[in-house]
């Protein structure tokens, strides 16, 4: 069992006592960082870095070496899983992720197989691997993965939608249909998260970025079921160590009770929510992590220590906060900024603890 | 005064009882029809539908003439007010609206002034009256506006905005300025709704399309006071009859009590919220106008009819429930699949009235 030097986040995600409020960014390793365009320059492009576990380390550990982060996780994409069954994953400039073969007809849906992390995602699994060795153990690496519904998503859209057309044409019109890809979807999910977890993933977290898209019922069938599923089906020790996990459903905030009662250890909150009435609803049976609105990282240090005044005494006393951003980091941020939000989380919150 | 031959909008938004659920559709003049697509392309584009009273009357009728609707809303756009004030409202294929002058400097700010409507926005109050005239009091007319952060939303972005970079940075650098701007808004709102009302709207909906992408603090500090203040200067009775409004902030499932508690009438709910329990939580304080997944719309004829029982079921017994979809409908939608919708409604909600 190895000893992490640092393992407020640990802590803080299984409630135990913590002398101040543990922090990292969602998207930390990203494009406000001009360390990291020089070397995604160099790897060509988005998926180059990803894809490399040399340069997914060189990222991964650069916010690291600027900021106090309590956590480091592992430089990828949410859609990994997607592009290891065969659906060619690329990036289209100033359009997000694409895919060069969307589920288009039944046949594609029922050919899906669960892909063998070791073999097709094995790029993912050296680089957690490189990474905790890089890390030396200063802080815990999580791991990653887009939620079942998530990926389901970009599978049947074939990119990015601001209405869901498609994947909710499917949802109501056959739902049988949808739910084999979330099934088989799922199945991908656990296999990878404990592929992560046995390469050296301190802690896991899943990012349900499209549940909030569904209506009440939706939701609860087709994604939040599936999320209680992978829960169930990840590594709770490994190397000696309990593996936290944490479950982000953005726009989710209607759902906590409902999240927060899937066996996660940690619900991530994004900045829509009131953090202590979210406290409130789910008692302590989680964890919180957030929840402060990446815009406010483009007003001035003082505005930003204020806010992240507000988000710490809105949490209150006592342990079970992870701070982080209400969603991931703006590439328009003043990188001096993070080192202000960091720094005001560790100062401020010691009086909370 | 005149008596309303259908009034049941009218009754449900005051929680008096009805022998049904009545229903309209969010956007029900829209792309979907293929009369309406006939009648812009004389017109020319969509402001030229808008801005002529004679094209709006007759699109604001078509859907009247297909479906058994129970209110007809008039034809106009949520960004006339911005528009009156000079900033330039238009159109660019497939990016929605976009603003020619938007605020960039603070001088440009501190010289908005509130549009006369009986002046710039003639054309809003000539099709309010001409509408009134057209449906000869078989349903009520509903008029509306954007809310006054929506509006300021897209003053700043200039059109549409994924993060809303620059109004939250206002929001959070500069709050006094952005005050300025909703203060100005919120005059203009009410005048504008007033004048609407004189003219014949006979209820009113102010659309906060955009308050939802707000942190809770600030929700209720730069949406929902200016709201409530709309709200209170709005005219509570014409021609005898009281004026209901109607509040929707798309995405303000978490806030629901507080909107409940501004003195609208009624609540607005976008489709992530489970309408019962929002029933439970707002209590008998405003009635509720919602809330159908327009994805839904997408499915056959039978799956509709068992996701409108579900809604109607949801919401329960008695009244105070105007059904509708939680956003606007998608012009991809069969127009024979709003036929189904409205049917059900009428059919299916006699049970729990």
């Amino acid at each position: 069992m190895t000893k992490l030097k640092n393992d407020t986040l640990i802590r803080a995600l299984l409630r135990q006592p913590t002398p101040y409020t543990p922090v990292w960014v969602m998207r930390q390793a990203g494009r406000y960082l001009p360390e990291y365009n020089q070397t995604r320059a160099r790897a060509g492009n988005f998926l180059g870095l990803c894809k490399n576990p040399d340069y997914a380390t060189e990222v991964t550990m650069q916010p690291l070496a600027r900021y106090a982060l309590d956590a480091a996780i592992v430089f990828s994409d949410i859609l990994t899983i997607p592009d290891a069954m065969g659906l060619g994953l690329y990036f289209a400039d100033g359009e997000g992720p694409k895919f060069e073969r969307p589920l288009r007809e039944e046949w594609e849906i029922r050919n899906l197989r669960v892909p063998d992390p070791s073999v097709h995602l094995r790029y993912v699994i050296d680089a957690v691997s490189q990474i905790r060795r890089a890390l030396a153990d200063e802080v815990p690496l999580i791991g990653f993965s887009g939620s079942p519904f998530t990926l389901a998503c970009y599978m049947i859209e074939g990119g990015a939608s601001a209405d869901f057309r498609l994947v909710k044409t499917m949802l109501y019109q056959q739902p049988a249909l949808l739910h084999h890809i979330l099934d088989i979807n799922s199945r991908a999910v656990i296999d990878y998260l404990n592929a992560q977890i046995e390469a050296g993933a301190q802690a896991v977290m899943i990012f349900d970025t499209w549940g909030g898209a569904l209506a009440d019922a939706a939701y609860r069938e087709f994604s939040l079921a599936y999320l209680q599923r992978i829960i169930a089906g990840l590594k709770r020790e490994h190397d000696g160590a309990i593996i936290p996990s944490i479950v982000f459903t953005k726009g989710g905030g209607l759902w906590l009770e409902d999240i927060a009662a899937i066996g996660c250890d940690g619900v991530g909150l994004d900045w829509t929510v009131n953090i202590g009435a979210a406290r409130r609803r789910v008692g302590d049976r989680v964890a919180l992590q957030g929840n402060l609105d990446p815009a406010v990282l483009f007003a001035e240090p003082a505005i930003i220590r204020g806010q992240v005044q507000q988000v710490l005494d809105a949490y209150g006393h006592g342990s079970g906060h992870i701070f982080n951003l209400g969603h991931g980091i703006s590439q328009f941020t003043p990188p001096e900024h993070v080192a202000t939000l960091v720094d005001a989380v560790h100062e401020l919150s010691r009086a909370h603890h």
